[in-house]
């Protein structure tokens, strides 16, 4: 299940590096800058759009890594336009495609999955199965659905479909 | 891992119960009726509130339904105040609980789902293992995220980890 997911979030990220693609067409045709949308936020004390595309790179990395028992590399958050945020999704996915099916053997349900240190405590570990569905996956999708709703909000035209991507289904 | 999803989709919907209790304790100490975020959106032809919650039980509801081989239960939509979606969350939480692990048992990655017919063709099938990861799931999650952020935006107190709700942490 492991890799499946990590593929999973690798569509995703396409997805969502699709829909910048999206909002730099929308903002070209109605003349403006694309890159106002990175200090975007849906509350004055929310996160901007730019860390949502960074937490949403940051969470499909270290899962990966995490399950696969891997150090992930470490990518500089240093965005300043669009076109810096579509290449750390390209970064993150160039990172995620030198994984295969093999590097998650290893991993089962009770394998422990430390989280990073905070401040004056050791970070808790959980079980990958907890780590994998119950942290993970709702955060990667919380911040790629922000970011979305930060683009959909300033009227870029996107639906589900751009989201969900294309869906393999069965032919006959 | 089908009955694990489902479990998590439980865990979920509490936190988004708990979140939609904070909303109700948040309007009182503002003055305001707290009904009046059933209507919010995001952007004028986004769904509002009330759908996002609607759409989110659905989506945890079927889920289980299809990967159980069961016909999930109609639930109408005819909620109109915050009451009431509380109580379709607890109508959708009430049927995950007749469930148990028992009944996912004869599903497998390659089980083919059914989706619901459109208009003029009939609708798509799915791997389980596709629909899962690649359509429900980002799909629940999406409409989760994007109820937490119209009561974000309205001022309503909360965090990630009300959206994730309490981890379970291996101790020692």
């Amino acid at each position: 299940m492991y890799y499946l997911v990590v593929k999973q979030f690798m569509r995703t990220l396409k997805n969502l590096d699709a829909i910048m693609g999206k909002a730099q067409a929308s903002a070209e045709a109605r003349k403006f800058d694309v890159n106002n949308f990175c200090t975007e936020r849906l509350f004055p004390d929310m996160l901007p759009f730019t860390a949502q595309i960074r937490i949403a790179c940051d969470h499909a990395k270290s899962t990966a890594a995490n399950l696969a028992g891997k150090e992930p590399p470490k990518h500089e958050d240093n965005e300043t336009t669009f076109a810096d945020l579509r290449g750390r999704i390209a970064k993150c996915l160039g990172y995620l495609e030198t994984l295969s099916a093999k590097d998650f053997e290893r991993t089962t349900p009770d394998t422990a999955i430390k989280l990073p240190d905070r401040p004056g405590r050791p970070g808790p570990r959980l079980r990958a199965e907890e780590y994998l569905l119950a942290r993970q996956m709702p955060n990667f999708y919380f911040h790629v659905t922000t970011a979305y709703n930060l683009l959909r909000r300033g009227g870029v035209e996107i639906g589900k479909s751009d989201y969900l991507g294309t869906l393999e289904t069965i032919e006959g």
